[in-house]
């Protein structure tokens, strides 16, 4: 089968890898769509980020969704032709993280395409995955497969909603409007934000941010004042989802928010930011940081099957297998590029 | 009246000012002695921290405790000769900030001896000090003056202990043993904490958080690799009362922070601190600063006054006011002393 | 001017009352509509709930909305013609409560029309009602007075959402689909809520709220059974809206949430209920009282009157305050009423 | 081995049984005390409470504690003659529940000595107890067997405890000076409630709570009107630990409950109470559940271990087995008895 492969350093290559067996309990997805997440463009450029390295051959990619072409033995709650995207969180459901309710945090966590553990945890950009049951989520057929592979990050974005907890009555501003931010936006307005604003430092993810529901976007690089309206008193913003992992960013938004406001962390920085610490002090800020995602990805699938969340205004372009580096090189571009598909099957 | 008064830029000098008039539901208080805190010693040394300058001369001082020697109409709860500790913190009652509950937010706050306001708001280290009767909490003859005027770091450790929220079965760490940091550890044994490690680079202020309930100190100084026993996993501590502002203590502490744990940032920094964003955000833990106090300084007095919690272990020695410079230069050797005070009456 | 009052014991009358005087910051309102309230027909009906009573004559009515006729000095927010929501909730800003951020626990809150204080607070069931200024959201003209008046029950369930803290992957029962009930679903479906069930007595109030949201309904007295499905496991609602005040709609609710679910208790009783409290403790539930509002109340204006949430199914009839008697009785009948406004102006 | 065994409808009997074959990860505990619980009475007196009833013999008992005696294979943790409090909660590891973190409600749990599972679990109260090397903390030989025994009871309350929340700046309100209440008082006071006042309707109980830390007791039969001085402004405590499950001590507690008080519900009634419930609406109470426990045991075996808390004021008198219905006999009476302990072996 077809599958999408990062080799050390950092070459990527379309290769066959054979098919492994499908186990009882278990079913055979062909995968239909793969969005390139941005963990997946740091392999692809760096071979890694931080102290993470690919040290082996992985097949990359953790958001896909597919068609059911075989179900296993005991497998009752799936079929053949059944439209699944597909939960990339592999939890053990037995160590002392999982026992507590955070299966995020498990200590023997296989994620898709993860080059973290050793040996390397194989992603799903492949013809075929084979999967638990349990991992797939139905939904009916009038979503696309580029959608539905969305359940990815939407679920990221859940988890860190969660972690602000309500929404009611909260201004909320979001910091990077790549497709985290830019979902961000989308379940900040479902989850009854009472008014959301959004900065980049490039025009066009910002207007789609405002497709997604965003009352106010900012170019922080056209119009770097056009956030101080927001910090008069002692600043504007109940909950800051902070998307871009950049230090300018996080440092002007911090003093937009108001005493006891909320960070919620989820972008990623390259290393070691310059952090205003005496400002999160004298406002009490919490900066709270949200890593991945587990029980969300159902409601994801619930919430783009039921077409509760609309997202397909990040939806740029779906690339055959075979144009898989092409993929990944558009992806690179913000500008052009929101959410880029493979299609593999 | 003798005070302690800071000129521009940063010159201290003993000197008389005039003293004020008593109002209705007002007392005056002889000041028998007053700690100095940190910000006290950064007007000392640098006039003033981050953008903050002493632009007039300015009172100093916060922690203060004396004996009521007049009271004024309509004052009833108090009488002549009671012993009380002075809340310093003045917010204004009737802003945004004070309706919501966040007093410490105030935006007309009048905290003693503070240069951030304009005009600067006068401090307590003077011999007689007028305040609102409701500023006073009047303890028993059996504490020492110096005890109470302990009452001031005390608070700022209980407003940080709330926003840790319940230490049952919580393994607490503790960065920095310097008076704030020493009241966290007797906090965090008085509410209930598992386990108490404590850390800092000089031996001398340890051997006091032994003495105030810690369970261990570590000198990471001359044993840089005593933490490395609680990275194992993914971490050990619940929460961290971070009160050293030092960014390499930061970074080593969060290391050692389990999954989902607590950051109580108390400690200050020189300006921004290099931050492990992505540790955050891996471990998902929550970074929340706490600042000042307004309620607990009544709690506190009680801990005190009742001798629940007793700090005496950080006295080190009481100066008369004529020799407040040399106070000052014995402060700040963190060797040789925890808590200076000086005596104004 | 026009009022309708109550007397001791509970006779209600149209009469004229005296106009009062502007003051400073104040403005003048002229009664658009004025929703009947549970409150207000507990009046009506019996002259009191519990051990309240109507001791003298009182204006009835908290749920208005109007047109701004005339400005006091000082005002500028506000003009002339301006159609306005107005705030029943005036607490004294400056009690314990009120400080502590709790104004709806106001130790001397003046809500319209309310018997429990001595004198009684005169309501605003009247032709002309000045008030100040800040207890006025001006809207923009697409909205109707009536549902404009909605704002005030929208604040009270609003609190109650707030209450529950987020809804994000919960799934809510609401018993009692009364104004509070069938608002409480278009709030937790505005909230993000995953599912929404709904339980009466009655089928017409069910009918509603399916149209402001409910993906199912059960009328428990023609399929008391139907609820069963729910029961399973150990439960299934994380969240129970109670606004029946009913001991067996309680009962029978509580049966059917899961362990460590939250009821947010809306809905006043007669009296004492026969209360399940082992199933409580075995369940780990939480019971949480929400009573009246404050703050939420711009929110309810901005909701309503940006047409994010679309209450006017609920609306009934309005009648003249000529013809307010006839209102009360009408407001009586749950199977042909939902809300029942009067129009004074 | 000699075991105290409830026969249908509810003989208690002491009768031999045989013993159960040691499997790897497993120790022998040789039980030396066993503590009378009000659920063991219950069964004793009615054979059961609410809807559960003893279908079969049953061993009763779960508070016990012991000496090691034999270690099974690949048990490296324990050794013989260690001294241990084994912890009656075997939940299952693998349930929704358990792996939502909640063990306490897990769905195949087997806690000793009850008959609401069928087939029922066989208690602890037997003079040899074979169970899980996991299920035992073993503590320095300096607590006697009977205050080991009472790991159990505190378990309940720490989990109640925790459900409360911090107790910091709490006054805390205790009723029902039982073995829970009295041990609520030691708890509370360990982790820093600011004031404890305990009340029952018998004074000998009380004492024991003003051994335990209380500030204050009141005896409610005797003085029914000391509590009206906490009733003042709108009520005092900010959280109730209810440990009686009686109405009228329940109803009388809430009206002393200050707005958004929290009550933490341990007690258990012998059936549905009158509640007040537009009492919690107004006040906007919380009424929590609290039910077992799970990982609190160990934190209870390190605060008894290490005389942290001192409970033994609770402790009235141990009987030998064969004495056993004379033991419960005693624990019946609560002006002479406070906990009974039956030692086996």
């Amino acid at each position: 089968m077809r599958s999408v492969v990062i080799h050390p350093p950092h070459e990527l290559r379309v290769e066959d890898r054979p098919l492994e067996k499908m186990g009882p309990g278990q079913v055979t997805v062909a995968v239909k769509a793969g969005g390139i997440c941005g963990s997946d463009m740091h392999y692809y450029r760096h071979g890694g980020f931080g102290t993470v390295r690919v040290r082996e051959p992985m097949i990359l990619g953790h958001e896909v969704a597919g068609e059911i072409v075989a179900v296993g033995e005991g497998v009752s709650a799936l079929q053949v032709d059944d439209r699944v995207a597909v939960n990339p969180s592999r939890p053990c459901r037995a160590c002392h993280y999982c026992l507590e309710g955070l299966p995020n945090h498990c200590e023997a966590m296989r994620f898709y395409g993860s080059a973290m553990p050793w040996p390397h945890i194989q992603g799903a950009f492949r013809e075929r995955l084979i999967c638990d049951a349990s991992q797939c989520e139905a939904v009916s057929a009038n979503v696309s497969y580029e959608e539905l592979a969305l359940c990815e990050p939407l679920s990221v974005v859940l988890h860190g909603v969660k972690r602000a907890g309500s929404l009611l009555q909260k201004r909320v501003l979001v910091t990077g409007s790549g497709p985290i931010g830019a979902v961000a936006v989308a379940a900040a307005r479902h989850f009854g934000a009472e008014e959301i604003v959004v900065t980049d430092v490039v025009p066009e993810p910002l207007a789609v941010a405002r497709r997604l529901g965003a009352d106010r976007t900012i170019d922080v690089a056209a119009n770097p004042d056009d956030l101080a309206v927001y910090v008069t008193g002692k600043g504007s913003f109940d909950v800051l989802f902070e998307c871009s992992g950049n230090e300018r960013a996080i440092r002007d938004a911090l003093v937009a928010l108001r005493p006891r406001g909320t960070v919620v962390q989820l972008g990623l920085a390259g290393n070691e930011v310059a952090f205003p610490l005496n400002l999160l002090v004298a406002k009490e800020l919490a900066l709270v940081g949200s890593f991945r995602f587990h029980e969300e990805f159902a409601l994801a699938a619930k919430l783009i099957g039921q077409r509760r969340i609309d997202l397909s205004a990040i939806l740029t372009r779906t690339y055959p297998v075979e144009q898989a580096v092409a993929a990944f090189e558009a992806a690179g571009d913000r500008r052009t590029a929101m959410k880029i598909h493979i299609a593999f099957a």
